[in-house]
């Protein structure tokens, strides 16, 4: 398996994951090559610099690939898994950068044994989407979560590190059901609540044009991923179901809870759990 | 009654929003002065050059004020809104910087006639207390909620909007009871989803070390607010009760829909949903 600094890269998808790779790349290995569904997408990543070749053939654009990304919603991730295999070369690395990984990594080991599949997913973003949010700066700092296979060898996932250490983000492994669960609740639950809370003050506030005169912070950032791309987050949604289900299980739970000590009005009841509820998030976020 | 210009203030209670407004009317008035219960604390504002005077003596801080702010929160303001009339001069306005309104207001018509209250809410704060956070910046851009009373002058409110404006605070009038529904919703209700978010986390995937690794922004920000005053969150739990387990029914039910959707696993009904959030948000904040 080669090396970074001598690897053809391959990015599939020029929205604002896969854009942003790419021009993180950029000096990082011997070439990057876009492909996208539409010729302009290429041609406005070209003129970026973000890339040094692309195309709108999948299949000419990772024939010559040591590494593909596939950078697309998880569910075209899916179907391109099942049809990449026969247009790679031996050896090739194949990642992507799915929110959800138990399916992508059940689909990738399906996958010819001359492919080494590795599941990936950086956890940054932004509530803008396609080519024109592209910032290769948001990968800078981020966790970059790494899924391997059973089949997966050393050398493949080392690439993958390698890779993500290149634009700026730290590597970590985790198996893909528990990658599932645990951003479930720290990333797709939060995601529902601030939708939860938009269609809350929707139904009953909004109503009054006072309502967004007071709108302070605290609403706009509770809120501000409701604005997140609606085409990945329901792929997101449709394949983490069962983890976002029991999520949204225990935060209801949390919610009557609550509801619950508000309604005794007992000062100390509250003031303890309230207490306790700020204290966790000082050790959370030191 | 006087020009702001030509006015003492006195504001009570020198924590985060006292301090800051304190140091937002230096050379807006003609003298600002603290209030604050320990000498440590006039002393640290001084230094910081937030007030002209100081004392720990309530009677002393308000006798010749033409202003008196109260910045504590509801519920002491509601003590002291009983305790202050014999003590305030001719004229003088009375106004705090509670959330929560009705209350205050009610109390506040009991006041002797000699008095010109006024409720307020600058819709500003930061998740930091006390005065070592103070910043009179934060008032910049902000609204100012002004409740006035059935026997609130013309002048005393239109000394209000000028003290909010010399803040850099952008003055709304609305009535008591209308603005803790709006704030419920808009400020309280994150609030306590910001606590739910975490309890959740803290229930299920906070024993993983990883979980806090892969934290994006989108945790981070959905759950801010959680990290507020617990003092002062508790005391507008307790004085906006009704309200607040309004909105929190209102919640409910739209987390129960949104996890019936995802149940459904129905990708039409979940795009259009989510599509439709998305939509509302970017409605609100353009």
């Amino acid at each position: 398996m080669k090396q970074l600094n001598e690897a053809q890269i391959t990015v599939v998808g020029l929205g604002l994951m896969g854009g942003s790779l790419a021009g993180a790349l950029d000096g990082k290995c011997k070439s990057v090559v876009g492909v996208a569904r539409r010729e302009e997408t290429i041609n406005a990543a070209m003129k970026r610099g973000l890339i040094d070749r692309g195309t709108t053939h999948l299949a000419d654009g990772v024939a010559d690939a040591d590494v593909v990304v596939l950078a697309t919603p998880v569910r075209v991730i899916l179907q391109q898994i099942r049809d990449i295999g026969p247009l790679l070369s031996e050896g090739c690395l194949l990642m992507d950068l799915g929110s959800t990984k138990a399916d992508v990594v059940a689909e990738m080991a399906k996958l010819p044994g001359h492919v080494q599949p590795l599941g990936g997913h950086p956890m940054c973003g932004k509530e803008t989407s396609g080519l024109e949010a592209a910032d290769p700066a948001i990968y800078r700092g981020a966790t970059f979560i790494l899924t391997p296979l059973p089949r997966t060898s050393k050398s493949a996932l080392t690439l993958g590190r390698d890779l993500a250490r290149a634009v700026g983000s730290k590597p970590l492994v985790l198996d893909a059901q528990r990658q599932d669960f645990l951003v479930g609740t720290v990333s797709h639950l939060p995601y529902l609540m601030a939708c939860a809370l938009v269609a809350t003050a929707d139904a009953t506030t909004s109503a009054d044009p006072a309502a967004w005169k007071i709108v302070a912070g605290g609403f706009r950032d509770t809120t501000r991923v409701a604005g997140s791309d609606v085409a990945m987050m329901t792929d997101i949604l449709l394949t983490n179901r069962e983890e976002v289900l029991k999520a949204l299980d225990v935060l209801q739970g949390q919610i009557v809870r609550l509801s619950h000590l508000v309604e005794s009005g007992d000062e100390g009841r509250i003031r303890a759990a309230l207490s306790e509820i700020r204290q966790k998030r000082l050790e959370m976020f030191p």
